[in-house]
Protein backbone atom coordinates (compact mmCIF):
# COMPACT_ATOMS: atom_id res chain seq x y z
CA UNK A 1 0.00 0.00 0.00
CA UNK A 2 1.49 3.56 -1.01
CA UNK A 3 -0.20 6.84 0.23
CA UNK A 4 0.81 10.33 0.04
CA UNK A 5 1.61 11.44 3.60
CA UNK A 6 -0.99 14.79 4.09
CA UNK A 7 -1.13 17.28 6.66
CA UNK A 8 -0.66 16.90 10.20
CA UNK A 9 -3.93 15.70 12.40
CA UNK A 10 -3.02 15.49 15.73
CA UNK A 11 0.31 15.71 17.93
CA UNK A 12 0.41 13.60 21.06
CA UNK A 13 2.82 12.85 23.97
CA UNK A 14 4.28 9.72 21.62
CA UNK A 15 2.83 10.28 18.26
CA UNK A 16 2.26 12.35 15.44
CA UNK A 17 -0.57 11.30 13.20
CA UNK A 18 -1.07 12.76 9.25
CA UNK A 19 -3.55 12.02 7.23
CA UNK A 20 -3.49 10.77 3.97
CA UNK A 21 -4.64 10.43 0.45
CA UNK A 22 -6.34 7.81 1.80
CA UNK A 23 -9.14 9.37 3.86
CA UNK A 24 -9.65 6.18 5.67
CA UNK A 25 -6.14 5.57 6.41
CA UNK A 26 -3.97 7.57 8.87
CA UNK A 27 -0.11 7.94 8.97
CA UNK A 28 1.35 7.31 12.29
CA UNK A 29 5.10 8.92 13.18
CA UNK A 30 6.57 7.81 16.48
CA UNK A 31 8.21 10.68 18.12
CA UNK A 32 11.34 10.21 20.13
CA UNK A 33 9.60 11.27 23.59
CA UNK A 34 8.99 10.06 26.51
CA UNK A 35 6.97 11.60 29.25
CA UNK A 36 5.81 9.97 32.32
CA UNK A 37 3.58 11.36 35.35
CA UNK A 38 0.45 12.57 32.94
CA UNK A 39 3.66 14.48 31.15
CA UNK A 40 5.28 16.29 33.88
CA UNK A 41 8.36 14.05 33.45
CA UNK A 42 9.99 14.49 29.93
CA UNK A 43 12.57 13.41 27.83
CA UNK A 44 13.83 13.09 23.96
CA UNK A 45 15.21 9.31 23.88
CA UNK A 46 16.99 9.31 20.59
CA UNK A 47 16.01 6.12 18.80
CA UNK A 48 13.05 5.54 20.93
CA UNK A 49 10.30 6.34 18.33
CA UNK A 50 11.65 3.73 15.73
CA UNK A 51 12.03 0.74 18.43
CA UNK A 52 8.04 1.46 19.71
CA UNK A 53 7.22 1.61 16.01
CA UNK A 54 9.20 -1.97 15.26
CA UNK A 55 7.47 -3.27 18.38
CA UNK A 56 4.38 -1.99 17.97
CA UNK A 57 4.37 -3.23 14.11
CA UNK A 58 5.21 -6.88 15.07
CA UNK A 59 2.45 -7.21 18.22
CA UNK A 60 -0.21 -5.90 15.86
CA UNK A 61 0.76 -8.25 13.58
CA UNK A 62 0.52 -10.73 15.96
CA UNK A 63 -3.03 -10.09 16.54
CA UNK A 64 -4.58 -9.25 13.01
CA UNK A 65 -2.77 -12.90 12.44
CA UNK A 66 -5.16 -14.33 15.44
CA UNK A 67 -7.88 -12.73 14.00
CA UNK A 68 -8.19 -9.88 16.43
CA UNK A 69 -9.92 -6.77 14.51
CA UNK A 70 -6.70 -4.19 15.01
CA UNK A 71 -6.33 -0.46 13.40
CA UNK A 72 -2.84 -1.84 12.06
CA UNK A 73 -2.04 -2.09 8.51
CA UNK A 74 1.45 -1.64 7.58
CA UNK A 75 5.04 -0.39 8.68
CA UNK A 76 6.48 2.00 6.10
CA UNK A 77 9.60 3.39 7.27
CA UNK A 78 11.71 3.34 10.18
CA UNK A 79 9.41 5.48 12.12
CA UNK A 80 6.03 5.51 10.93
CA UNK A 81 3.35 3.00 10.12
CA UNK A 82 -0.17 3.32 8.19
CA UNK A 83 -3.15 2.40 10.44
CA UNK A 84 -6.95 2.30 9.46
CA UNK A 85 -8.91 5.49 10.40
CA UNK A 86 -10.69 5.12 13.85
CA UNK A 87 -12.92 7.59 16.37
CA UNK A 88 -10.69 6.54 19.92
CA UNK A 89 -13.27 5.79 22.40
CA UNK A 90 -11.26 7.96 25.11
CA UNK A 91 -10.86 5.04 27.79
CA UNK A 92 -7.74 3.55 28.33
CA UNK A 93 -8.25 -0.20 28.92
CA UNK A 94 -5.82 -1.87 31.60
CA UNK A 95 -5.35 -5.54 31.67
CA UNK A 96 -3.20 -6.87 34.46
CA UNK A 97 -1.58 -10.27 35.43
CA UNK A 98 0.72 -8.86 37.90
CA UNK A 99 0.01 -6.49 40.67
CA UNK A 100 2.14 -3.36 39.79
CA UNK A 101 2.08 0.22 39.71
CA UNK A 102 -1.12 2.30 40.85
CA UNK A 103 -2.48 -1.18 41.56
CA UNK A 104 -0.21 -1.87 44.19
CA UNK A 105 -0.73 1.53 45.68
CA UNK A 106 -4.58 1.55 44.99
CA UNK A 107 -5.22 -2.11 46.95
CA UNK A 108 -2.35 -2.45 49.47
CA UNK A 109 -0.85 -5.40 47.62
CA UNK A 110 3.08 -6.18 47.14
CA UNK A 111 4.33 -5.15 43.66
CA UNK A 112 4.74 -8.72 41.53
CA UNK A 113 2.34 -10.43 43.32
CA UNK A 114 0.53 -12.98 40.98
CA UNK A 115 -3.46 -12.49 39.85
CA UNK A 116 -5.22 -15.50 39.50
CA UNK A 117 -7.52 -14.31 36.61
CA UNK A 118 -6.27 -11.25 35.06
CA UNK A 119 -8.17 -8.05 36.36
CA UNK A 120 -9.54 -5.20 33.52
CA UNK A 121 -9.62 -1.27 34.34
CA UNK A 122 -11.11 1.71 32.87
CA UNK A 123 -9.70 5.00 32.80
CA UNK A 124 -11.08 8.01 31.04
CA UNK A 125 -8.32 9.18 28.65
CA UNK A 126 -8.81 12.63 30.09
CA UNK A 127 -5.82 14.67 30.73
CA UNK A 128 -6.94 17.50 32.59
CA UNK A 129 -8.46 15.08 34.91
CA UNK A 130 -5.22 12.78 35.28
CA UNK A 131 -7.01 9.84 33.83
CA UNK A 132 -9.08 8.35 36.32
CA UNK A 133 -9.93 5.35 37.01
CA UNK A 134 -13.73 4.53 36.00
CA UNK A 135 -16.57 1.91 36.38
CA UNK A 136 -19.05 0.84 33.68
CA UNK A 137 -21.64 3.62 35.48
CA UNK A 138 -19.46 6.45 34.89
CA UNK A 139 -18.68 5.31 30.97
CA UNK A 140 -22.31 5.36 30.67
CA UNK A 141 -23.39 8.53 32.13
CA UNK A 142 -19.65 9.77 29.89
CA UNK A 143 -21.91 7.88 27.43
CA UNK A 144 -18.10 6.90 26.09
CA UNK A 145 -19.35 3.35 25.20
CA UNK A 146 -22.51 1.43 25.27
CA UNK A 147 -22.90 -1.52 26.61
CA UNK A 148 -22.63 -3.70 24.06
CA UNK A 149 -19.08 -2.27 23.07
CA UNK A 150 -18.20 -2.46 26.45
CA UNK A 151 -18.60 -6.23 26.64
CA UNK A 152 -16.72 -6.38 23.33
CA UNK A 153 -14.33 -4.24 24.46
CA UNK A 154 -13.61 -6.61 27.70
CA UNK A 155 -13.62 -9.69 25.78
CA UNK A 156 -11.03 -8.56 23.28
CA UNK A 157 -8.83 -7.34 25.88
CA UNK A 158 -8.95 -10.61 27.51
CA UNK A 159 -8.28 -12.18 23.96
CA UNK A 160 -5.22 -9.71 23.21
CA UNK A 161 -4.40 -10.66 26.90
CA UNK A 162 -4.23 -14.34 25.63
CA UNK A 163 -2.72 -14.03 22.65
CA UNK A 164 0.34 -11.30 23.84
CA UNK A 165 0.65 -13.52 27.42
CA UNK A 166 1.93 -16.14 25.34
CA UNK A 167 3.58 -14.69 22.74
CA UNK A 168 6.01 -12.97 25.97
CA UNK A 169 6.28 -15.51 28.11
CA UNK A 170 7.82 -17.95 24.63
CA UNK A 171 9.94 -15.08 24.77
CA UNK A 172 11.06 -15.02 28.22
CA UNK A 173 9.15 -12.16 29.51
CA UNK A 174 6.45 -11.72 32.17
CA UNK A 175 3.45 -10.04 30.25
CA UNK A 176 2.85 -7.91 33.87
CA UNK A 177 0.24 -5.65 32.54
CA UNK A 178 -0.85 -3.27 29.57
CA UNK A 179 -2.87 -0.65 28.41
CA UNK A 180 -5.08 -0.88 25.67
CA UNK A 181 -7.45 1.71 23.39
CA UNK A 182 -9.96 0.89 20.93
CA UNK A 183 -11.79 2.62 18.17
CA UNK A 184 -14.60 2.72 15.86
CA UNK A 185 -14.34 2.33 12.12
CA UNK A 186 -16.17 4.26 10.14
CA UNK A 187 -19.08 1.03 10.14
CA UNK A 188 -18.93 0.68 13.62
CA UNK A 189 -16.06 -1.83 13.78
CA UNK A 190 -14.22 -2.06 17.16
CA UNK A 191 -11.04 -2.34 16.67
CA UNK A 192 -7.44 -2.04 18.93
CA UNK A 193 -6.51 0.99 18.49
CA UNK A 194 -3.27 3.06 19.22
CA UNK A 195 -0.05 1.58 20.28
CA UNK A 196 1.35 -1.82 21.40
CA UNK A 197 4.90 -1.10 23.20
CA UNK A 198 6.91 -1.21 26.10
CA UNK A 199 5.61 2.56 26.72
CA UNK A 200 2.21 0.74 26.87
CA UNK A 201 2.88 -2.30 28.45
CA UNK A 202 5.04 -3.84 31.66
CA UNK A 203 7.46 -6.39 30.54
CA UNK A 204 9.64 -8.28 32.88
CA UNK A 205 12.05 -9.97 32.44
CA UNK A 206 10.97 -13.79 33.14
CA UNK A 207 14.16 -14.90 35.50
CA UNK A 208 15.41 -12.08 36.78
CA UNK A 209 12.53 -9.54 36.45
CA UNK A 210 14.77 -6.89 35.33
CA UNK A 211 12.09 -4.53 33.79
CA UNK A 212 12.04 -3.99 29.96
CA UNK A 213 9.70 -1.41 29.84
CA UNK A 214 8.64 2.54 30.46
CA UNK A 215 9.01 1.66 34.08
CA UNK A 216 12.99 2.15 33.37
CA UNK A 217 12.34 5.91 32.56
CA UNK A 218 9.88 6.44 35.27
CA UNK A 219 11.87 4.98 38.01
CA UNK A 220 15.15 6.14 36.95
CA UNK A 221 16.30 2.26 37.13
CA UNK A 222 18.12 2.07 33.91
CA UNK A 223 18.50 3.01 30.00
CA UNK A 224 15.37 3.05 28.72
CA UNK A 225 16.81 2.21 24.77
CA UNK A 226 18.45 -0.43 25.95
CA UNK A 227 15.42 -1.85 27.05
CA UNK A 228 13.41 -1.75 24.50
CA UNK A 229 16.05 -3.10 22.06
CA UNK A 230 16.12 -6.45 24.05
CA UNK A 231 12.44 -6.60 24.06
CA UNK A 232 12.12 -5.92 20.07
CA UNK A 233 15.14 -8.89 19.90
CA UNK A 234 13.56 -11.05 21.82
CA UNK A 235 10.60 -10.50 19.83
CA UNK A 236 12.63 -11.25 16.54
CA UNK A 237 12.92 -8.02 15.38
CA UNK A 238 15.77 -6.16 13.98
CA UNK A 239 17.80 -4.02 16.29
CA UNK A 240 18.17 -0.71 13.97
CA UNK A 241 22.00 0.65 15.15
CA UNK A 242 21.46 3.78 17.08
CA UNK A 243 24.90 4.66 17.97
CA UNK B 1 -36.10 -7.05 72.76
CA UNK B 2 -34.27 -6.04 75.96
CA UNK B 3 -30.27 -7.04 76.28
CA UNK B 4 -27.94 -6.21 78.73
CA UNK B 5 -25.29 -3.97 76.83
CA UNK B 6 -21.70 -6.40 76.99
CA UNK B 7 -18.24 -5.36 76.39
CA UNK B 8 -17.21 -2.54 73.90
CA UNK B 9 -16.32 -4.77 70.67
CA UNK B 10 -14.83 -1.71 68.52
CA UNK B 11 -15.03 1.82 68.54
CA UNK B 12 -15.08 3.42 64.89
CA UNK B 13 -14.94 7.24 64.25
CA UNK B 14 -18.94 7.84 64.65
CA UNK B 15 -20.01 4.83 66.63
CA UNK B 16 -19.17 2.18 69.27
CA UNK B 17 -20.24 -1.54 68.77
CA UNK B 18 -21.00 -3.04 72.32
CA UNK B 19 -21.54 -6.87 72.83
CA UNK B 20 -24.84 -8.17 73.90
CA UNK B 21 -26.21 -10.96 76.46
CA UNK B 22 -27.65 -12.22 72.99
CA UNK B 23 -24.44 -13.51 70.64
CA UNK B 24 -26.39 -12.30 67.75
CA UNK B 25 -27.24 -9.03 68.71
CA UNK B 26 -25.12 -5.87 69.09
CA UNK B 27 -25.59 -2.32 70.32
CA UNK B 28 -24.31 0.95 68.22
CA UNK B 29 -24.04 3.56 70.59
CA UNK B 30 -23.95 7.04 68.15
CA UNK B 31 -20.91 9.63 68.96
CA UNK B 32 -20.90 13.24 69.09
CA UNK B 33 -17.94 13.00 66.78
CA UNK B 34 -17.50 14.46 63.49
CA UNK B 35 -14.79 13.01 60.78
CA UNK B 36 -14.06 14.16 57.01
CA UNK B 37 -11.38 13.48 54.44
CA UNK B 38 -10.59 10.30 55.90
CA UNK B 39 -10.21 11.84 59.71
CA UNK B 40 -8.06 14.59 59.35
CA UNK B 41 -11.31 17.00 59.94
CA UNK B 42 -12.45 16.38 63.13
CA UNK B 43 -15.05 17.79 66.05
CA UNK B 44 -17.00 17.14 68.65
CA UNK B 45 -20.79 17.82 68.18
CA UNK B 46 -22.91 18.11 71.33
CA UNK B 47 -26.45 16.32 69.82
CA UNK B 48 -25.14 14.88 66.33
CA UNK B 49 -25.13 11.16 68.05
CA UNK B 50 -28.33 11.74 69.01
CA UNK B 51 -29.90 12.76 65.54
CA UNK B 52 -28.37 10.39 63.03
CA UNK B 53 -28.92 7.96 65.44
CA UNK B 54 -32.95 9.11 65.47
CA UNK B 55 -32.73 9.41 61.37
CA UNK B 56 -30.85 6.04 61.31
CA UNK B 57 -33.44 4.65 62.85
CA UNK B 58 -36.37 5.86 60.92
CA UNK B 59 -34.83 5.53 57.92
CA UNK B 60 -34.09 2.05 58.85
CA UNK B 61 -37.69 1.11 59.68
CA UNK B 62 -38.48 2.30 56.51
CA UNK B 63 -36.68 0.02 54.68
CA UNK B 64 -37.40 -2.88 56.81
CA UNK B 65 -41.33 -2.38 56.33
CA UNK B 66 -40.36 -2.29 52.49
CA UNK B 67 -38.89 -5.88 52.87
CA UNK B 68 -35.43 -4.78 52.56
CA UNK B 69 -33.24 -6.97 54.76
CA UNK B 70 -31.54 -5.19 57.02
CA UNK B 71 -29.15 -4.96 60.59
CA UNK B 72 -31.45 -2.86 62.25
CA UNK B 73 -33.69 -4.57 65.23
CA UNK B 74 -34.53 -1.22 67.27
CA UNK B 75 -33.85 2.40 69.08
CA UNK B 76 -33.68 1.43 72.61
CA UNK B 77 -32.36 4.79 73.63
CA UNK B 78 -31.50 8.54 72.76
CA UNK B 79 -28.03 7.41 71.59
CA UNK B 80 -28.64 3.56 71.10
CA UNK B 81 -29.89 0.87 68.78
CA UNK B 82 -30.01 -2.45 68.57
CA UNK B 83 -28.60 -4.12 65.31
CA UNK B 84 -27.99 -7.76 64.20
CA UNK B 85 -24.25 -9.09 64.68
CA UNK B 86 -22.66 -9.45 61.27
CA UNK B 87 -20.07 -9.36 59.61
CA UNK B 88 -18.72 -6.65 57.53
CA UNK B 89 -18.37 -6.71 53.77
CA UNK B 90 -15.38 -4.37 53.56
CA UNK B 91 -16.98 -2.44 50.37
CA UNK B 92 -18.33 1.01 50.69
CA UNK B 93 -21.61 0.77 48.36
CA UNK B 94 -22.36 4.52 46.97
CA UNK B 95 -25.80 5.10 45.15
CA UNK B 96 -25.80 8.47 43.43
CA UNK B 97 -28.57 10.40 41.58
CA UNK B 98 -27.22 14.03 41.03
CA UNK B 99 -23.31 14.50 40.43
CA UNK B 100 -21.51 15.91 43.91
CA UNK B 101 -17.97 15.51 45.35
CA UNK B 102 -15.66 13.24 44.52
CA UNK B 103 -17.86 12.11 41.15
CA UNK B 104 -17.80 15.97 40.47
CA UNK B 105 -13.94 16.48 40.49
CA UNK B 106 -13.17 12.64 39.09
CA UNK B 107 -15.39 13.47 35.85
CA UNK B 108 -15.35 16.91 35.53
CA UNK B 109 -18.88 17.39 35.78
CA UNK B 110 -20.39 20.16 37.02
CA UNK B 111 -22.21 19.20 41.14
CA UNK B 112 -25.85 19.49 40.86
CA UNK B 113 -25.75 17.91 37.22
CA UNK B 114 -28.85 15.38 37.21
CA UNK B 115 -27.61 11.54 36.68
CA UNK B 116 -30.29 9.86 33.94
CA UNK B 117 -29.81 6.60 35.80
CA UNK B 118 -28.55 6.15 39.07
CA UNK B 119 -24.47 5.16 39.29
CA UNK B 120 -22.69 2.80 41.69
CA UNK B 121 -19.82 2.96 42.83
CA UNK B 122 -17.38 0.49 45.13
CA UNK B 123 -14.70 1.77 47.23
CA UNK B 124 -12.72 -0.34 49.54
CA UNK B 125 -13.40 0.54 53.58
CA UNK B 126 -9.73 1.08 53.99
CA UNK B 127 -8.63 3.86 55.87
CA UNK B 128 -4.56 3.28 55.35
CA UNK B 129 -5.81 2.98 51.26
CA UNK B 130 -7.80 6.14 51.90
CA UNK B 131 -10.75 4.21 50.78
CA UNK B 132 -10.17 3.90 47.47
CA UNK B 133 -12.13 3.33 44.48
CA UNK B 134 -12.37 -0.33 43.09
CA UNK B 135 -14.22 -2.06 40.22
CA UNK B 136 -15.67 -5.91 40.66
CA UNK B 137 -12.41 -7.66 39.61
CA UNK B 138 -10.55 -5.92 42.12
CA UNK B 139 -13.21 -6.92 44.16
CA UNK B 140 -12.69 -10.27 42.92
CA UNK B 141 -8.52 -10.21 43.49
CA UNK B 142 -9.21 -8.91 47.13
CA UNK B 143 -11.91 -11.28 47.68
CA UNK B 144 -14.40 -9.00 49.07
CA UNK B 145 -17.47 -10.76 47.73
CA UNK B 146 -18.13 -12.85 45.21
CA UNK B 147 -20.15 -12.66 42.06
CA UNK B 148 -23.78 -13.80 43.61
CA UNK B 149 -22.87 -11.34 46.33
CA UNK B 150 -22.13 -8.30 44.41
CA UNK B 151 -24.70 -8.97 42.30
CA UNK B 152 -27.09 -8.63 44.85
CA UNK B 153 -25.50 -5.86 46.50
CA UNK B 154 -26.43 -3.80 43.37
CA UNK B 155 -29.89 -5.24 43.24
CA UNK B 156 -30.33 -4.18 47.06
CA UNK B 157 -28.53 -1.15 46.62
CA UNK B 158 -31.18 0.29 43.89
CA UNK B 159 -33.85 -1.13 45.78
CA UNK B 160 -33.11 0.91 48.78
CA UNK B 161 -32.25 3.78 46.20
CA UNK B 162 -35.83 4.02 44.69
CA UNK B 163 -37.43 3.81 48.53
CA UNK B 164 -35.27 6.55 49.99
CA UNK B 165 -35.75 8.99 46.62
CA UNK B 166 -39.11 8.69 47.08
CA UNK B 167 -39.77 8.88 50.53
CA UNK B 168 -37.58 12.14 50.47
CA UNK B 169 -39.00 13.70 47.53
CA UNK B 170 -42.14 13.28 49.32
CA UNK B 171 -40.34 15.40 52.66
CA UNK B 172 -38.84 17.81 50.37
CA UNK B 173 -35.48 16.98 50.14
CA UNK B 174 -33.45 15.95 47.43
CA UNK B 175 -31.51 12.67 48.04
CA UNK B 176 -28.27 13.64 46.27
CA UNK B 177 -26.10 10.19 46.89
CA UNK B 178 -25.67 8.21 49.75
CA UNK B 179 -23.03 5.14 51.08
CA UNK B 180 -24.45 1.92 52.35
CA UNK B 181 -22.10 -0.50 53.85
CA UNK B 182 -23.66 -4.57 53.66
CA UNK B 183 -22.75 -7.22 56.18
CA UNK B 184 -23.46 -11.23 56.05
CA UNK B 185 -25.64 -13.02 58.87
CA UNK B 186 -24.54 -15.86 60.41
CA UNK B 187 -26.49 -17.86 57.98
CA UNK B 188 -24.95 -16.18 55.45
CA UNK B 189 -28.19 -13.84 54.34
CA UNK B 190 -26.83 -10.10 52.52
CA UNK B 191 -28.50 -7.30 54.84
CA UNK B 192 -28.19 -3.56 54.68
CA UNK B 193 -25.75 -2.75 57.85
CA UNK B 194 -24.13 0.17 59.30
CA UNK B 195 -25.97 3.49 59.10
CA UNK B 196 -28.06 6.09 57.25
CA UNK B 197 -27.84 8.96 58.16
CA UNK B 198 -27.21 12.94 56.99
CA UNK B 199 -22.80 11.72 57.94
CA UNK B 200 -23.62 9.04 54.86
CA UNK B 201 -26.56 10.50 52.39
CA UNK B 202 -26.10 14.18 50.54
CA UNK B 203 -29.26 15.55 51.56
CA UNK B 204 -30.01 19.05 49.51
CA UNK B 205 -33.84 20.83 49.78
CA UNK B 206 -35.74 20.54 46.88
CA UNK B 207 -36.38 24.14 46.13
CA UNK B 208 -33.06 25.45 47.14
CA UNK B 209 -30.76 22.82 47.14
CA UNK B 210 -29.62 24.02 50.58
CA UNK B 211 -27.09 21.08 51.81
CA UNK B 212 -28.77 19.22 54.77
CA UNK B 213 -25.43 16.99 55.53
CA UNK B 214 -22.31 16.43 56.41
CA UNK B 215 -21.46 18.55 53.73
CA UNK B 216 -22.05 21.44 55.90
CA UNK B 217 -19.18 20.43 58.41
CA UNK B 218 -16.64 19.36 55.31
CA UNK B 219 -17.08 22.50 53.75
CA UNK B 220 -17.74 25.21 56.87
CA UNK B 221 -21.06 26.53 55.39
CA UNK B 222 -23.31 26.14 58.26
CA UNK B 223 -24.69 24.47 61.50
CA UNK B 224 -24.64 20.79 61.15
CA UNK B 225 -26.98 20.04 64.03
CA UNK B 226 -29.14 23.09 62.77
CA UNK B 227 -29.02 20.68 59.20
CA UNK B 228 -29.69 17.27 60.70
CA UNK B 229 -32.59 18.34 62.69
CA UNK B 230 -34.35 19.86 59.67
CA UNK B 231 -34.04 16.37 58.42
CA UNK B 232 -35.02 14.78 61.22
CA UNK B 233 -38.15 17.14 61.13
CA UNK B 234 -39.10 16.41 57.62
CA UNK B 235 -38.91 12.98 58.43
CA UNK B 236 -41.39 13.44 60.50
CA UNK B 237 -39.33 12.41 64.16
CA UNK B 238 -39.16 13.97 67.20
CA UNK B 239 -36.51 17.02 67.40
CA UNK B 240 -34.59 16.88 70.67
CA UNK B 241 -34.29 19.54 72.81
CA UNK B 242 -29.97 20.19 72.86
CA UNK B 243 -30.14 23.31 74.43
N1 LIG C 1 -6.11 4.62 14.23
C1 LIG C 1 -6.21 5.81 14.86
N2 LIG C 1 -7.06 6.76 14.39
C2 LIG C 1 -7.18 7.94 15.02
N3 LIG C 1 -6.52 8.27 16.14
C3 LIG C 1 -5.67 7.35 16.67
C4 LIG C 1 -5.48 6.08 16.07
N4 LIG C 1 -4.61 5.38 16.84
C5 LIG C 1 -4.27 6.17 17.88
N5 LIG C 1 -4.90 7.38 17.79
C6 LIG C 1 -4.77 8.50 18.70
O1 LIG C 1 -3.64 9.24 18.34
C7 LIG C 1 -3.27 10.10 19.40
C8 LIG C 1 -1.77 10.24 19.43
O2 LIG C 1 -1.13 9.27 20.23
P1 LIG C 1 -0.27 9.69 21.49
O3 LIG C 1 0.92 10.50 21.10
O4 LIG C 1 -0.06 8.43 22.26
O5 LIG C 1 -1.31 10.68 22.22
P2 LIG C 1 -1.69 10.94 23.75
O6 LIG C 1 -0.67 11.91 24.27
O7 LIG C 1 -3.07 11.52 23.67
O8 LIG C 1 -1.66 9.59 24.43
C9 LIG C 1 -3.94 9.52 20.63
O9 LIG C 1 -5.02 10.38 20.98
C10 LIG C 1 -4.49 8.19 20.15
O10 LIG C 1 -5.67 7.85 20.85
N1 LIG D 1 -24.49 -4.82 62.38
C1 LIG D 1 -23.17 -4.65 62.48
N2 LIG D 1 -22.38 -5.66 62.94
C2 LIG D 1 -21.04 -5.51 63.03
N3 LIG D 1 -20.40 -4.37 62.68
C3 LIG D 1 -21.13 -3.34 62.22
C4 LIG D 1 -22.53 -3.42 62.09
N4 LIG D 1 -22.99 -2.26 61.57
C5 LIG D 1 -21.91 -1.47 61.40
N5 LIG D 1 -20.78 -2.10 61.78
C6 LIG D 1 -19.41 -1.57 61.75
O1 LIG D 1 -19.22 -0.82 62.92
C7 LIG D 1 -18.07 0.00 62.77
C8 LIG D 1 -18.29 1.30 63.52
O2 LIG D 1 -18.91 2.28 62.76
P1 LIG D 1 -18.16 3.66 62.44
O3 LIG D 1 -17.92 4.44 63.70
O4 LIG D 1 -18.92 4.31 61.35
O5 LIG D 1 -16.73 3.10 61.96
P2 LIG D 1 -15.72 3.57 60.81
O6 LIG D 1 -14.89 4.66 61.40
O7 LIG D 1 -14.93 2.31 60.52
O8 LIG D 1 -16.55 4.00 59.62
C9 LIG D 1 -17.83 0.07 61.28
O9 LIG D 1 -16.68 -0.71 60.97
C10 LIG D 1 -19.07 -0.58 60.68
O10 LIG D 1 -18.77 -1.20 59.45
MG1 LIG E 1 -0.83 7.76 24.06
MG1 LIG F 1 -18.48 4.61 59.36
Amino acid sequence: MTVQKGSLLYEGKAKKIYETDDPNIFLVYYKDSATAFNGEKKAEIVGKGQLNNEISSLLFEKLNEHGIPTHFVQKISSNEQLVKRVTIIPIEVVVRNIVAGSLSKRLGIAEGTEIKKPIIEFYYKNDDLGDPLINSFHIELLELADKEQLDEIKTLAFKVNDILLKHFHERNVRLVDFKLEFGLLNDGTLVVADEISPDTCRLWDKHTNEKLDKDVFRRDIGNLTDAYKEILKRLGGTVPCTE
